[in-house]
């Protein structure tokens, strides 16, 4: 995921002076929230996954991480594993204490080997955790009473927490998108547009669908590398509801910040595009949101998205090919118009 | 709940030259994310009961079904008997585990024939799943106590899984509303207006409820069909709460796409009037949509909706008769005027 | 809560026909969801707790109610002992069938009466159905055990719904919010008002607090009742923070439909003042609602609320004295300028 | 978190004459929620953490206390605290109940000193209620196994709440900002500003972030202290996404509050910046807020933030340092234009 968008720091030389002026004319949004000094950030804003590519310092790690975020965005096989050795802790825990109390304060223990003893005690604490008490083993006295008392509490305890985890993580609102891996600048019109499409690749529905896409190019000015951020307009930029796939067309008109960019311009230029979704699901009845970025070197020059759905045979319904979101044919693109300096 | 909209293909030409050309000067709406390419779509675009007519292929079916979304949307009684299925289905799993570990790994056992034997671990096995513990059977030994360990911990997870699911049923917003069967083209003021009614069915308030209605038309344009999107205008779109019954009323005035339409021109038509409600339900305290659509054969020409409501004998509350939704009396529309080619 | 309002239904007579006409020209409302035709609606439209005076018929009952809806709904004592209820009819419905099977199928029973016997037969039921599992009593053979098994499966099953109600009851976004009993005709500025005030009585803040207030008359236009609602305009209708009271005022100029109204007027004039409140809650990071009305019988003519709040001693906090919610001092005000008919 | 703002009434008086007047003209906001009656409120409108500097009373404590809300709102430790005080109470009861049935009800009691018999009843209540059971002691007799049967009930619910909490207070949508300690009058442009900064410190995603400034002054008018509110204008008063610091910066323009005030009047005079931001949150997917205020005693006149933020070594990634969100340098800052009386 790492980009060396400034490993070349002076790629942006390689724009006419006709181009950078063009962009400094340009409207440029401030309110970003990435802020314009591009000697104080590094690589792209946003990674491909949507997250931002920032690192935060300065304080513990206990106070730097929600553990309840960290819960949910884990990947599911390592949800499972963590919740295992956590169990496997605890109870290795309290048959410590156990062990340390004596087995003998235990009833109906088969004693043996030390070994053998720990695991009858360990036996016996996650029964005593998990609530299960067959009571084959069971406690007497006050000391191993009161530890097996404050162990089944902290089972409680704690498979409140799990089903918590479990209810967040399965019900927090995603929108389950993807996108195109490439963006392609495509004949549109009687010109060019710049295009990326996604596709809902799950049972879900969403609808009011909004994108906003933004653009941002590192330029010189007066000797200082500046980041600037323009808004993409886009031909649509609200559907009503997403059922099928939608190609993005942004027209590289007179006031896009791609019009007058040939191909090797883009290729060595700092460009980062950044998309934002938001829409509306009806199952979780919430707003989800979706978030990509493409850099130069994803973006692709003379290029048509191939339709991605068509109708059934009988034609009485409508069948989306996920895995053709990312087919597209090259086309032949011409030169853009140069721009007067 | 298949649709045989296409299987007529040359339906649309049944529409006199007049009307087809009106269509194509009236404003359509391009943002309704279903693209107007007629050949890549079949059939209606959304079922009666909101769901989209789409097929998603070319994933995994693991990674097309959001099982959550799936087990959200099943039906109770298919739920209930799918959480028994996997509730017998783990016990035999772990049945089949202390079975084969032996069963002189577990205390208490009533030995006895083969089927017995199994019966007694298949019941041991749902006493530590379950975590009732009774404890006249109970394991000993590394082996079988190591898996009755895991086994209530899985326990405790399906439990945690299971809460989890039954919350996300019974909370997920939804907004209770039954629209009408058929749409009717009814007299009102000096013309006709296109008209549904929905009325909230549950003890649930909603308020601020927004309709949407759209209105898809297959057309012919330059021998190739093409999908227009037309917004029907509503002479009330917004309520403020929506406590008894709603007829939503589309005046086919001039601007309408239905202006000119005789019985026989809708019935031939390819026609879809897409309805999307949206609502703040006070319960839930969550914002609720509900979808749904009337095809060319649902709406039916000159009728009028019974009133539904009425005061109760001693005038203090109102009542609303929920079984009165799809009434209508017929009446007899003029013809509409014709349209100068 | 039944009011009265059209038992008496030549009421609206009462006022004068300059009143009258006055009403019939101010501009109002048709989207209150309420519909217009008086005949067929009785009483108040919104009761005082903010639930619609609305009777639904006409659907069975396990369709027309929400059970979740209801549940949420319910007051906490008679959950808990629905609760409790229920607890008692599974364990008495799984006792009997133990019963038939026949108490030998259960090793550890003290036999003795029949009604001893199905005692210990019922605690047995509710050591499983809790999962307690002592195992004094355990079941033996494949018919106790089958249904053992069962019952315990579904008393996890009913545990995971419980939680779920549980979490559902108290996670339930609720604005906290009392109104005063009255609403008061208080002299504001050169003139008067309907005031009327609300307070947050809880820990929660509420910010963003927006109020829309419609007045609903009956008129007789043509020999036949009418219900017109009146959007009445607020002096402040959208406040940041909700931390002390709010009167809400809305001052009787020329375009209130209170308007040349004496006390008389109100009295006996069809009137009910509905109120709504939306906010967000900082706590439950949600949007809550609120209702009320306010009819005829509780607007008081002449009144000024007092003060509910004040510094504290030493000045450094502010207390609100939410049992001064309803005082208010009487005032004389003058008669309001007659309307020309 | 007392502010003695109010404890000397006549700071507002070394305003000089002109500033008042200038204050009074100013347009000020009056939706606020907090009154203009300077007398009736004590202390600072909003405290640092967010919460109304408002005391209720009035009610008793438990209509007055949403219990849910300050369950939520407890520190970490406190909450399990409590969570182990009822559990031990609840064990005390019915520990007392049992013994008071007598302990020959219980089979299995190992019987001793008074002391050890209620030790027992205690343990067997504890592994009734967490339905651990294993079942060394069980209740004999109707009276025993009636209370354990109630008790079981008691513990599954009381877990059931507890799961409730648990998730409630996890799941709760929180903005995870710190807010800079300071705010500051800083250069600007070409004079200065009031500005403050805060940070999102935590693994979550904030987008669409709104802020809201409101600047209170008490002043006086006729005799009589009134406090005004006036909203601060930004620069930049929403941006699209939060991952690095946002510096918020509130021009000392002609129609600011803070024109003609000089480092001496800021000090001497009744002043609140009470800050309100609103965002979206990723994870959650919801809407968040939070809240802060700056009184006199917290604007620092004369300095600058140092940049918190920079490229990492390989210029891939930008860093936040947390630990530097309170850094600031002290600047000279001119005197103000004085304002012509």
């Amino acid at each position: 995921m790492v980009s060396n968008k400034r490993t070349v720091p002076l790629l942006v030389i390689h724009l006419s002076m006709a181009l950078l002026k063009r962009l400094r004319n340009l409207r440029s949004e401030e309110n970003t929230g990435f802020g314009t000094n591009s000697n104080s950030t590094g690589g792209r804003f946003i990674n491909r996954d949507g997250k931002p590519n920032v690192i935060k310092k300065g304080l513990g790690i206990l106070n730097r991480y929600s553990w309840y975020h960290t819960m949910l965005g884990m990947k599911r096989s390592r949800f499972l594993l963590l919740l295992l050795i956590i169990y496997i802790c605890i109870n290795l825990f309290f048959a410590g204490i156990y062990y340390l109390i004596g087995i003998d304060h235990l009833a109906g223990v088969n004693t043996g080997s030390p070994w053998k003893n720990f695991a009858e005690v360990f036996f016996f604490s996650a029964q005593t955790f998990t609530t299960v008490g067959y009571g084959r083993i069971s406690p007497i006295g006050f000391a191993a009473s009161t530890v097996s008392t404050f162990e089944a509490f902290i089972g409680l305890l704690s498979f409140a927490i799990a089903t918590g985890l479990f209810y967040g993580r399965f019900s927090r609102p995603q929108s389950f998108l993807r996108f195109s891996n490439h963006a392609l600048i495509a004949p549109y019109k009687d010109g060019t547009a710049f295009m990326f499409r996604l596709a809902p690749y799950k049972n879900n529905n969403l609808t009011e669908v909004e994108a906003k896409v933004t653009m941002a190019v590192t330029t010189e000015e007066n000797g200082k590398q500046t980041d600037r951020f323009y808004n993409l307009k886009l031909e649509i930029a609200k559907i009503e509801g997403l059922a099928l796939s939608w190609t993005l067309v942004h027209s590289i008109a007179e006031d896009s910040p791609f019009a007058g960019m040939s191909k090797e311009d883009i290729a060595s230029t700092d460009i980062e595009v950044m998309v934002f979704i938001k829409a509306f699901d009806d199952v979780f009845s919430n707003t989800v949101v979706s978030r990509t970025s493409y850099i130069n070197k994803e973006i692709i020059w003379g290029g048509k998205f191939r339709m991605m759905y068509r109708a059934n045979e009988d034609k009485s319904k409508t069948i989306l090919n996920l895995d053709q979101l990312n087919d597209y044919d090259p086309v032949q693109l011409p030169a853009p118009a140069t721009i007067p300096a």
